[in-house]
């Protein structure tokens, strides 16, 4: 009997069987607990809405602690159900210790650690933000993320050249602008870290204006950096985009076939 | 007889027979009308141009409904005539409540509205500023669009995979950025929703400079979200650019042979 | 024997023979004069610079003139000996009346007009500032820039729909943020042409910092706008970047044929 | 025996043979040695870090320069090993007038020169700040750098074209906007060469704030710039992206069929 019930909670917390009513209405509660969590944390900054929801805003945090404990302990009761995690004692274990059970219990930790561990103000109000990471509990009910990894996996060597060229292009530009700009300003361009600041801002193409070459040479080098930043920075930008591409035309036909002959043919 | 003029009126309204002179000069007739209305509109909160030529524009707007509602009207009036909106009164009914119905309804409606219910001044003032929603009757002559339809539902999964990505990273950016400058700068970075501001303004490198982190940390943090939001956010850019490339393609030549057998395959 | 001369002189002048080093070196002359000429605006207007080496410039502008004038007048007389410009008069007439004809003397005209006209100070400034234009004289020597023309013709459709859409997002965010703004802002928003002024700015991803929301509801606006801009904007830049690489590769290989059995392969 | 010497160390120092133990280590104590350098000479020029420890980066320079220079000279003994640089001499004199011989040179030389040369304490600060250039060192590891000349050489057609225009256009742009904003602006737009900065600021869209157009003929101008801009400025982005995959797919699958007769055929 107890073994029906753990086989059948493990089908409505982990399995996403079609036409599992149950299931589907489970995951969608917890889904729209994550992004109302998500969105509470986030208005709970604003001193005036705190102000006045002061007490909704507890309330529902106790209320989200409550459902995502009880989740928690479930998913760890019945995860022995997946062949992955057999086990009474180690199979628990090792499901804590997956990345999503982590994500699980660090999602409940904040409001447990001040409980047993007193601290002071400022880091009780870290902890408080630290809900925010709540959200990757979502990453379970997005299986297309992992259509990013095998992005980043297929295009790894694209990405570390151009990272490497972007470092460089950063360390000098920024090294140089020091030299010309630091006698002139010595207050924004006051240390080659400060000047790293400008060069991110300028090959990003940011620009917040908050710090600027003003020397003709300057200016000159300025100009220069920010038209090869558009090229180097733009690339790995390109080489996401058709990997991205690649991959979901490669998931929806893995082999594609001539419908006539029969015979494959090149994508 | 009037079966007659209403068909012939059908044909200049709403076909677009090649050879049909009346037909194109009253589409381009009411094309420039769209949009030298919405020039108006844009002109007229400009004080200076408003003060001396208000005459111009209220007989101008006074011309333009004129048209507008006789347009509206004899479309009503002839769109039995196509297939799908037959039968005197339904048919005319499911004609107003399409797309392009409710548009054109839309587009005097704010000029009959205040005649028959009072307003205070503020709300007509809104009012007429609706009267840009105008140049959406303009979609009825770019048949285009359906391209740009097209593109958005091909590359659906790979944009909804980015922008869930943009808002964890968003989120997430905003959160750590307020715990690291709200103590330095509690009245830019007052709350989260604040901070995400200035991610967003960081993420799409907009970067006004009315908000940006001044603290060393809250300055690396920045660098790595810039660097990253260039490639994150650039990502669904070149998935609409080669989607946008793909369904033109795709329209010019839908035949394609397999290169073994020479029958046709879908491309 | 004037004959001949004028052939060879259209040799040196119009034909790019491989091998004919007069021609070559001639071509190169005129190519660094432009350049020259186009640097000698820019640096004139630095008062610094003009101040000292005004007599320099003033010297330089004669020699280019007269340089330029000679070489306009020489193209003149040996146009005759191309296919298209064959005729004594008509001929003239229409290379005068060419791209390239128009350009060699819109290059030297701003130097005789004064002569003949007398004019205003202010307009003397501008004119003189029109020698900048003397650039598109390089137009002749840069053989792949129809290249460029060819991608913009392939790609009409695309660029087309996109500038669609990019104009109405621009008319619609201006308007929006128009009705948002204004009360707050009444200097920065001050009218829709205005607020376009900032939709340009933030769709483009610019942001000088000169003009933003500082509303709620118009900070919320601006942030999806922005990140509306950022895939809306970037397709065009897509669409050109393949229309390039696909317009090169058609160029260096028309046709492929497998280098085995000889039939065609697509690219 | 002295032979024996040589080759085992040109083995560690150049080769990289997988399984030597003692080659790797080699490698990665350098590589980590140059990043440290590079980190070391900008946390230098903050004042704070500076002043608390002068001594230790002055003890980490000494040590790094023992290093470099006992590498230097090292490589330039064992050199001769290599088929290249064979001859006691003239094949020393080439290996040091290599690309990575010059660059190690130029790693150590910013110590010595003061040593030999009296010079004033300006430009021997600028000497400091050049061991920044050690990072080129790096350049001996990262063997994929040749894919990047690779894509360089194979798309510099597109890359000049396009160079090309985005030099028009800001010259053109500047000049224009010098005519339309010097009246209203003298101070920002005091000549071209300044406008060519606001120029450059707004095709990258870096837009730092400092310098933007006040009058409405500006603005209008200003908002062509900036969309054309984008366009512009992001092609040779794409460029590069498209040739860098096409460069790295190239790598892997040097091998392609026919699918007709099914040899080879160059990708």
């Amino acid at each position: 009997m107890r073994e029906r019930i753990r086989k059948r909670l493990f089908d409505i917390l982990e399995l996403n069987t079609p036409g599992d009513r149950l299931s589907a209405a489970f995951d969608y509660f917890i889904i729209t607990l994550i992004i109302l969590n998500v969105v509470a944390v986030a208005l709970q900054t604003v001193r005036s809405i705190e102000d006045v929801h002061a007490l909704l805003f507890r309330r529902f945090e106790c209320f989200s602690i409550l459902v995502f404990t009880a989740e928690y302990l479930l998913r760890l009761w019945v995860c022995t159900s997946a062949p992955r995690y057999r086990g009474a004692v180690f199979g628990r274990i090792r499901y804590a210790l997956s990345f999503l059970g982590v994500v699980d219990l660090f999602a409940i930790a904040p409001f447990y650690i001040p409980v047993i561990l007193p601290m002071d103000l400022r880091f009780l109000r870290v902890l408080r933000l630290m809900r925010v990471f709540r959200m990757f509990k979502l990453s379970r009910y997005v299986r297309s993320l992992n259509v990013f990894t095998a992005v980043l996996k297929a295009k790894t060597e694209e990405l570390v050249i151009t990272l490497f060229l972007v470092l460089i292009l950063l360390m000098l530009s920024s090294s140089l602008m020091y030299i010309i700009e630091n006698p002139v300003q010595p207050a924004a361009f006051s240390s080659i870290p400060n000047a790293m600041w400008w060069a991110v801002e300028t090959l990003t193409t940011v620009g917040y204006g908050d710090i600027y070459p003003v020397t003709v040479l300057g200016k000159l080098l300025g100009a220069v950096i920010s038209i090869l930043g558009i090229g180097l920075f733009a690339i790995p930008a390109g080489i996401l985009a058709s990997g991205f591409t690649e991959e979901i035309r490669k998931k929806r036909a893995p082999v594609r076939q001539c419908p006539h002959c029969g015979r494959e043919i090149d994508p």
